[in-house]
């Protein structure tokens, strides 16, 4: 496995997969092209010896909040599952961005994502629900962490 | 008419018109909240005496490129377009830009939004096409100005 930092062309390779990674669910127009141009100092992929994606975070540092980074989308390849690749990506993300001066990450999930909640709460994030978020019914889970400590 | 940096809350503003302004076209999904949330000191927002919403800029400094800006969405109320509000906002988010080390903007939009097209002519970008920009068959034209002497 290879983990470098995310390159325009990774688009190209993420949205050829990211259907089918979440089982069919339509997820590409979540993941437009700028994030993978604009937010490359803290986004990352990970691919096997042959150049096949694995595990793909993309996350930037809020310019409002200059303290807060964000990550906005993480993806693994399903044969790649419950190998830790998820907790990796989060890990150099977290050091990437207290090296930029920020302290706090944060990232939202749908109430219905178990998954992500759970993963979420094992890497210490604080959970809560926001009603409304996303617009009217359309709740969100905030997570919150602290790295200042991390 | 009063102008100002947007904040998390216009998102509901926003997204309760996006759709109708776009003739019916399914656009709120390219404006998750976290643009409202994160990018807010190059984002503006335009409302009227009695606050209803007249048009809206997203914007941000790119991390990867930190000399450029990159405008992600502007819309204008169809009841106040030809009134120059897209152009101001522009001009507020050079002005901007050039004050945190910037020196070129860029945008993109669709080869069929001939308004968009003429529109970032007349206000100096350059202007390319790229194919497949999007994925496969999804071309796209991409815009670029040098505002160093703006």
């Amino acid at each position: 496995m290879i983990t470098r930092n995310i390159k325009e062309e990774d688009y190209y390779k993420v949205i050829n997969v990211l259907n089918d990674w979440w089982g069919g669910r339509q997820m590409t127009h979540l993941l437009p092209r700028l994030f993978f141009e604009h937010f490359q100092p803290t986004s990352f992929i990970v691919e096997d010896e042959n150049e096949v994606l694995s595990a793909f975070l993309i996350g930037f540092v809020s310019q409002t909040h200059l303290n807060e980074a964000y990550i906005h989308f993480v993806g693994v390849n399903p044969k790649d599952r419950k190998n830790g690749l998820a907790r990796e990506l989060y890990e150099l993300f977290f050091t990437k961005v207290i090296g930029l001066g920020c302290n706090t990450v944060r990232c939202i999930t749908s109430p219905v994502n178990e998954g992500s909640i759970s993963f979420h709460i094992s890497m210490g994030f604080s959970v809560s629900l926001s009603t409304d978020y996303a617009g009217l019914g359309q709740d969100c889970i905030l997570f919150s962490k602290s790295i200042t400590t991390y």
